[in-house]
């Protein structure tokens, strides 16, 4: 593929757990992200992208890549508010950052950041380059191999390399499983 | 061991979910009841108690074998109320009776259920014969080929017997691996 | 099913690893028995069937439960003679005893105890009662749960009662996942 | 670290499976290298580095990196010879080179390429990177995130350059667990 990576739309964020104050991709720039939207009470959540960001917090140097989850609630909403969101990062012993997602202006209960970038449900697994484009976005789970291979590839890139000679695009293609995730 | 089995202490649930009325242990009686305290915030009954209890319930003959979820909040109260673990119930595609253990009298944030049983923390799984005495309380996960064989033992008793001639005491002890518990 | 249970046929081991001497049915009269074919390049057996007789073996009183590997190779016979059993019985750390089938009359390759069951494959799991009955024979994997309660069940029966009153054909029945299996 | 990467040494292999003809490290020249020292009947092989090997070999392209298997079998040589190995490498359908490491010059079962790299025993890990330097030598299992990692961290550096600048080192240290091997 061709299509040149577009900027990844700005997160919109009520509240931040786990920061100092408010973490846009501003703030990122320079750094590649990892971002994961995800609902506490999705069970492919909690099975498998949670283990994996805490995973990718652990290994990846903190000046290079960042770690964010974004609460992005589009059911259920009075059982995963920010005090339940709390309760959870706490029990779940999760350390990176998470942002709430703001609710959405339209009906349909979809929250602001998941409605701009179309997300078919939770989770979804977002990477972003250095520059602040958006490089990946999947519903559902990505094998720790190949995200390992990406995250990497996208360190690895120039900032101002528009697409990298050698990008993520080289892998095989796999397989995401989205059956475990929890479609809006 | 030739401790006496005592009668298990009655639930003090103030709702319940997935059936049609209280569900109270008179109920039961002459069933084997696999009853398993958690919360719908501790990782350890979300990975291990919540699957096992799913397990059991398509596996034993309801007739038989009765299958319980208590949720006995002792922390987060304001996170896992009602509505949410209504949320969690239809999340996790729990099909079995869920009751909502009653607030504590006494202070600490120990609902009143747990009191009665002195339980330590979550998940604690109970084991409750034909009779309602109760048979096994642990702390922790307990294998699911030992579960499965302490069951049919209770399944095979004689509801007049005081104790079986070849109960599970006859098993080698397991290491229960509380560890991924939540301690009161 | 009303089908009385059949004999389990004899089995015709060449040779025994673990035990001080032969091991045959009659030895083991009074016990119930959990054997189960295998090979020891066949992956479902070592992923899943290996690790479940250890449980097993682990579990249950063995007065009271006899454990048995059986070596039923029908393929790759130069691979799996019984020097390289030796190793991946020492390597393995297994401590029940494992019979190696004989090999067979006719052709194909097919050894002489899978023949006697017309077993289809590998692993294939044998539930012997103490009466020496053959109450289960399953080619795949039989999860821990309706293992440990189907053992139990089995320990609860008298020797001398044709079928139990409350025997396993009660359990749900379970889909048995043959697909990880090694077929003739 | 500052030490500089040495050249691999050369394997000594006296069969292949699954190539053509001999796979020497000049042949691969160009390409990064995943190779795993193991032994069929080595438990922690089989469960973690052969799946993690078939992962890799699915995910990265063949004409950027190469992934072999070498068998350096330094006990139960009868069990594990060429005729056991091609049985096993059919069984578990692996797809990429395995090559059968020389015996040993000097006595204690060591066999050749296993003395070369000094190997603590199996499964050992190598990294090689396009300029034939040794990159990294694990005993035990290397996490699939890290794996990943630092592959395509290989795959981006110039074949120029000695060192990158910003190579594997840069990732926080991963206790590796050798435990499920098996030592020398």
């Amino acid at each position: 593929m061709s299509r040149a990576p577009r900027s990844a739309p700005d997160w919109d964020v009520v509240q931040w757990l786990n920061t100092d104050g408010p973490l846009d991709l501003r703030a990122l720039h320079g750094r590649v992200v990892i971002a994961a939207a995800f609902q506490m009470l999705c069970p492919g959540c909690v099975e498998q992208t949670i283990p994996q960001l805490r995973r990718a917090h652990a290994l990846f140097p903190a000046e290079e890549v960042a770690v964010v989850g974004l609460h992005t609630v589009f059911e259920h909403h009075e059982a995963m508010g920010p005090v339940a969101l709390s309760a959870f990062v706490h029990e779940y012993k999760l350390a990176f950052p998470v942002g709430i997602d703001a609710p959405g202006q339209s009906g349909g209960g979809m929250p602001s950041t998941m409605q701009r970038y179309a997300m078919q449900g939770t989770p979804t697994l977002l990477l972003i380059d250095r520059a602040g484009r958006l490089r990946r976005q999947t519903f559902g789970h990505l094998p720790d191999l190949q995200l390992g291979a990406e995250v990497m590839s996208l360190m690895w890139e120039d900032a101002s390399m528009a697409v990298s000679p050698n990008d993520g695009a080289a892998l095989t293609p796999t397989a995401h499983g989205g059956e475990r995730g929890c479609r809006v």
